[in-house]
Order: structure tokens, then C-alpha cells, then sequence
């Protein structure tokens, strides 16, 4: 696992035209040579990689973006990727949909919903920061990658690892969904199904990474896979015609996203390529696992773990990483943390489906819930231009809303049945008749 | 379900600029006016959308396309919509993905993948007929919407229908895979679940189409919806970089989207976007349900309809309605078409997933597991760029290879646990041990 001297000689060439100049303690500022380490020796404190923002505002504009590839890989040089060898499946650039008919229904004027349910290759926000962390990871030298997964990120790392040729061993919690386990076994990973949660999981893999040599996505090279998601910040800037939203609403689980989503906004601004303007965050909690919006309404400073009980498996994180820096960010930009029971997931899931067509994980159902309850606290004004980040696809989570959900009307293949069903179900009105179907 | 006089009066203003200018019977030459209307009157033959190609050259250029949407509309102009007021929810332009270790599996120097297993909203190719047949039936006036499914259509159309507020009704057999028909009741039409397989669900439709007045978009806009699969023609080429591959392999349901690739690479020779050159054309069936494959093996210029008995439901189309236009095309390009049984079928699912990161359906499973036999066969020569039609998502018909993958290893949340399971991983060879996990 340790660099060949071929691969040190390639990697020095290339940094050269690299934009990341090392790797930095968010607490006590120590720098560290860029690699694959994640916590500062002197402090303990998250690594987090240092850029050379004069470098990129001479290699980047608008137009140098806009014709770049339609993946994240447009925004190059805000990524801690050294070589062009990076690894492009064609993530990123996903829709950003123009909400109306959901929007209609809330009382806002204009929403809009990332995506990242339709993201490739495997249909969440993980296969951004994966593609970053396994271009690294090759460039570091690792032949063999892992990640602590509550799925999502499970899903990303087996598939993208082995379009990349690299071996791959995944950690999840022995409870998963079927659809999170199929869709990790299909590309042949070694997988180890740990019987515990996610916080147990990821404690297990920490010890491992320091044994093993390997690439762990989400420990070892952490620095760099977090730095994926800050392209949800870029994408949505630039689908939005190179301008900020009022309001953005995402899923906190280790809060590393929500506080990236923030960090692509202030690169731009910074390199100038769009306008400074106060955009408010406001985060999203399955009530099962709500540490961060327990902070927040107790109005705490510091994060107390919680045990896991929610449909929501894939934001299910207990101890967060970057909880407070989550916690943090709300206050200071004048959102709010709100959290939302099961039930109220499943409603969301299904009211995202029928207004607007797309099809969510538990995760995209808090987030949504969340945004509905924040819109009728007021705490979501109806002029204020807002981006709901939806991150997964219903697809994995089935078990998590069948019986929720109305079923077909089963008739023979003859017009007379055809017209006796429909005349079943114009005798209740619609709403009863669904009512009926649940 | 009529025209309103506001709607004929905008549709003849916009109609103005459209390139389509009426339909024709593909048998006796039938002119007819664009509306819902599929069979021609004198002799039952099926009808086709005709353009006007040299308005078509004066619209377009590859420049102008390359600045379109990244969608299929940046076909418009080759597309049977009038007006500018399309359906663009992001479907379409999905990776053309070099596949290079699935190519040097098989001993092919240069082999694409077009993933549609990752389309727009639904995760199949449907999505690009939906999106074109729903512009146009709402251009037409239809309120309510319609399909007989085998599965893809029902999730795109209740998707899509969702978004565009157009009320829908669909119509499935009864037993199809569950994350089908979750799929397609989170959107809320409503869904009739016919007790037959499809052929006796498509006859049903035929039926109701004819007294309810809807718009069902495989039967009455049938015309309409076909044409969206030639985008799967245009992308291809446009992603080669202006030109076309040597040979195509995609599945054969009713034989449609097969000859739409077709007719795509066609019209861009026509008006000048590509060189014409030779294009060999392959299909691939389940032996449970391969009507085309059985004509083309015997020689016949009809087809015997099948009843279908194969895990590859979607294509699972005893008495495919362009099945003897698809044998044509096969046998005029010097192409085969060739079936599969169940067991191959997995393995190619697995086989793709393992080598290139992509997770497809059934019908998926087929397409690269004929390619597999073609190329093993001497019919896809090792130097003939091949391009791989994958149709649908995995994370669909997960009952189809559960028990027949790999499982993972369940560990306590300990080092020694892990380290325990390594091992008994370790002492099998790594074959050996995926045939115990089998």
C-alpha cells in the first residue's frame, strides 16, 4: 500500500498543475502534507485541504466551466485531485427542478429540488464525494478501498471501485435495507455486515484503517471525500444562472454535506464567480436520530449522541463528525434544525412523489417533511427563493413505505371488469378512496 | 377529451414552426393528420410521423444541438412536438460509457455502454418515450393519460404525468416484480392490475382507448411515443464525436426502440450531422419469451406469437407489435438476433456490475449476455466498435437475482471478528468462495 517510486515521480509532476497545496487542522491550524490523514496529531481535530485560491480564479470562469465535462469534473479545479486521471462515471450535474406544482401546495413561489436521486452510477449525492475520494485514493497509491456505510455510500464505493478496477471491502450495519444490500453485493465487493449501528460500524473501520493500509473513503481520506459534496453548492449556483438561493434545506446525518453545500457557495464568491448574498441553511432530522436539532432547540453548543430508531436508516448517525460545525452554521446564517417522526417521512415521500414525479429515499422524505413544517412555522418566508437537496432514491428504501402507499385494483383482462374497478373507485371520492387503499 | 377552440388555435400558431407535418401508414403510404390515431384505416398498417428533413437542415447544426438542453430536447427539431412548451424533466443524454474492462473480458477492443439504467426520472429508457408522447398529448388536448405496461412505462408515465398535472391511469399485469409496481403507485394514478400477461393487458387497452378517450401513449400515440427512442440514436452518435459505431446490440420487446435507433442514425445522415457508413444491428430476447429470435434462426418473414415465460418481464412480448420490422433491419445489416436462457441472463447482470460499476435490470442482463454469446460466436468482430443498449435499473427486479449473488459476512462490531471473517475469506480462493456464497 505504501507509494512505488513510478507513482511519486507522476504525482510530484502532476501537483504541480494541482490547486490544493496541502491539508489543515480546522481547529488549530496545523498543515500537514496532503495525505491520506484525517485527524491533527497535536489536537484531534478534522483535517480539511487548503486551497490556492489566486491559482483557481486564473484557471476558471464561467465559460471555462460551462464547457466543461456535464459532471462534476467541470469544477476541476475546485477539487483535491491532482492528475486529469480522475475517475468520471458521469456524476454530478443532475436536474435542479423548477418545483412549481410542490411549491403551489406549501405556499412558497419559487422551489426548487436538487436532484441527486437520479445522481450516476448509483442514484445518491455519495457517488460525488466517492469519485473524488477513489480519484485520490489512486493517486495516493491504494490498490484496495473501504468506507463505514449506512448504505448510500456503500452502494457508491462497490460500484465506482469496480469500474475503476480497484479491490473493495464495505462495512454496513448488519440491519440494512435489502435494496442497500443487493445493490452493494451485485458488483462483488467483500461486504461485512457488522451487527451494530452506523457508530459501531465506523469505529470497527477506524481501527481497521489503522491496521490495514487501506483506503477508508469516509476515515483516511476523509479530507478529500468530503470535498465532493461541496460540487451540490457549484451545480446549484450555476443551474440557477450563476446566483445564490435565499434558502437552501438538506439532511444532516454527519452534517459534513450541509456544511460543504456552504462551502461551494463561499469558493464562488470568492473567485468571483457569483455575487455575495446571505443565503440562510436550515437542516433536516429524522426525530429518531435528531442530535443535531436537539442541540439546536436546547440551544447547546456541543452534541449529545443519541441510539438510532428510525426509518430513516441512511441519515441514522448518532455521534455526528461535523455536528457542531452543522449546529454552527444554522445559527450563524439565520436557518433552523427541525426534525420530523416516521410518519411524517413516509408523507413526505409521498408528497414529493405526486407533485413533482420523483421518487425518494427516507432521507428525501425527512428533508421534504421538514421543509413543510418549516414553511407553515414561518420560518420559510413564501418569497424566499429555496433549494430543498434531495439525496437518495425510493428504489433502495422499499420496505420503508410498503403498506403506506395506496395498491393497484386487480381485475380480469376484460373491459366489463375494467369498468366495474373504475366504478369501485369513483363511488368513494378520491381522497376516501385512497384512504380506503392504505 | 376535444380540442378547446384556445388550444386549437394556439396549436395551429406553433404548429407553424413545427417539422413534423402528418402521419403515414409504414404498409400502403396513408396520409393522415397529426392526431391520436395509430392504425391506418385501409389496411391496418402502422402509422409513422413524417418531417420535413430539408426544414430540419436549415434548423440545425451539431453546434446547435451541442448548446441545447441536456436533455432529448436538444433534439427538438427531429422530435413530433409543436410547440415549445415540452416536458423537459431531464430525461435523455445519459453516459456513453467506455466500458474497458468489460471489453477486455470479452476480447473486444472497443465496447460503449449507453446507460440508461440511470435516465431521468425513472431509471429506464421509457422515460425518453413518456417525455415525448406526454408533450404531445397534451398539445392534443388529452387530460388524462394511459399505458399498458410490462413495468418501465408504468413508473415513467405515472412519473412524468405527476409532474406535468395530468391525471393517469395504468394498467400493468398482475404479477409483475414489487419495486415495479411500488415504483409506480407512489405517484398516486390510479393502477389496474390485469389478471393476464401483457399481450392480454395491451388488448384490454386497445379497448378502453376506444370508448374512455384517452391519451394511452402506446396505443393511440403510439406514433408520437416511438420517435422518442431515436434519441437513443442521436446521443450515441453525438457522443462518438459526430459519427457512428460499427455495431449495436440492444433488447427486443416489440422491436421498436431496436428500429428507432435505427431510424435516429438515419435522419442525422440525412440532413448532414454524420458520414453514412455501414451499422450492423443485433438483438437480443429471453429464450422464455424470444418470438423474433425463433423467426430469425428460422428463416421466417412472420412472427409466431409465444406465450412468455422468462425473469426478463420487461421484454417479455409474446406477440411483438414491430417484430417483423426488427427481423428486417437484423437481417439487411448483416446483424443477428439471438436468445438467451434465465441462468445467462444473471450472469449477465453480474457480469456487468462486476466489470463496469452498472447495475441493470433483466432486460439489461439479456442485452449483455447475448453480446457475450455473439462475441464468443464470431458475430461481433474484436475490432468492430460496439455500442450496448442497457434499458433499465437493477435496483427494479431485485427478486430476479436475489439468492443467486453473493451475501455478505456477518461480523461482531470487534477487530477479531473482522479479522476472523478475513480469514475464512482468506483460505477460500477468492472463485471458491463466491461459489459458497452462491
Amino acid at each position: 500500500m505504501t507509494l512505488t517510486t513510478t507513482l511519486e515521480a507522476q504525482l510530484q509532476a502532476n501537483t504541480a498543475r494541482a490547486t490544493f497545496t496541502a491539508l489543515r487542522c480546522k481547529e488549530c491550524g496545523e498543515n500537514y502534507e496532503p495525505k491520506a490523514v484525517h485527524v491533527c496529531e497535536f489536537c484531534f481535530g478534522p483535517l480539511e485541504v487548503v486551497y490556492d485560491y489566486e491559482a483557481i480564479r486564473q484557471q476558471v470562469s464561467r465559460e471555462t466551466i460551462a464547457a466543461g465535462p456535464h459532471s462534476i469534473w467541470r469544477y476541476r479545479a475546485f477539487l483535491p485531485v491532482a492528475t486529469d486521471n480522475y475517475i468520471d462515471v458521469g456524476t454530478g450535474m443532475t436536474p435542479l427542478v423548477q418545483a412549481n406544482r410542490l411549491a403551489r401546495r406549501l405556499g412558497l413561489k419559487k422551489l426548487y429540488i436538487k436532484n441527486d436521486a437520479v445522481n450516476m452510477p448509483t442514484l445518491s449525492f455519495k457517488d460525488r464525494v466517492v469519485s473524488v475520494a477513489l480519484s485520490r485514493a489512486r493517486e495516493l497509491g491504494f490498490t484496495t478501498v473501504s468506507c463505514a456505510s449506512t448504505g448510500n455510500l456503500a452502494n457508491s464505493t462497490a460500484a465506482i471501485a469496480a469500474h475503476a478496477g480497484l479491490d473493495c471491502c464495505v462495512f454496513i450495519p448488519a440491519d440494512l435495507e435489502a435494496g442497500k444490500v443487493l445493490g452493494t453485493v451485485i458488483y462483488s465487493p467483500t461486504v461485512m455486515a457488522v451487527k451494530g449501528n452506523y457508530d459501531q460500524v465506523n469505529r470497527l473501520c477506524s481501527e481497521v484503517a489503522n491496521t490495514h493500509g487501506w483506503g477508508f473513503v469516509n476515515i483516511n481520506l476523509r479530507p478529500y471525500y468530503s470535498e465532493g459534496s461541496k460540487t451540490l453548492g457549484y451545480e446549484v449556483a450555476e443551474q440557477l444562472g450563476w446566483e445564490l438561493p435565499d434558502h437552501v434545506v438538506a439532511p444532516l446525518a454527519s452534517g459534513s454535506l450541509f456544511t460543504k453545500i456552504h462551502k461551494g457557495f463561499s469558493e464562488f464568491v470568492k473567485v468571483g464567480l457569483v455575487d455575495d448574498k446571505p443565503v440562510r441553511f436550515s437542516g433536516a432530522q429524522a426525530e429518531g436520530c435528531s442530535p443535531i436539532a436537539q442541540a439546536f432547540r436546547e440551544d447547546r453548543d456541543f452534541i449529545t449522541p443519541v441510539k438510532p430508531n428510525t426509518i430513516a436508516k441512511s441519515i441514522a448517525i448518532g455521534n455526528p463528525a461535523d455536528g457542531v460545525y452543522a449546529l454552527d452554521l444554522a445559527r450563524k446564517t439565520n436557518g433552523n434544525i427541525e426534525s420530523v417522526t416516521d410518519a411524517e417521512i413516509i408523507e413526505g415521500i409521498k408528497l414529493l412523489a405526486e407533485t413533482e414525479g420523483i421518487f425518494t429515499e427516507t432521507a428525501g422524505g425527512t428533508t421534504v417533511a421538514v421543509l413543510k413544517k418549516l414553511v407553515e412555522a414561518g420560518k420559510i418566508g413564501s418569497d424566499e427563493t429555496t433549494v430543498v437537496y434531495i439525496t437518495g432514491n425510493g428504489l433502495k428504501t422499499q420496505e420503508a413505505i410498503q403498506g403506506y402507499v395506496g395498491e393497484p385494483l386487480t381485475i380480469e383482462p376484460k373491459l366489463e371488469s375494467f369498468e366495474q374497478a373504475m366504478e369501485r373507485a369513483r363511488t368513494l371520492d378520491r381522497l376516501e378512496w385512497q384512504q380506503v387503499l392504505v
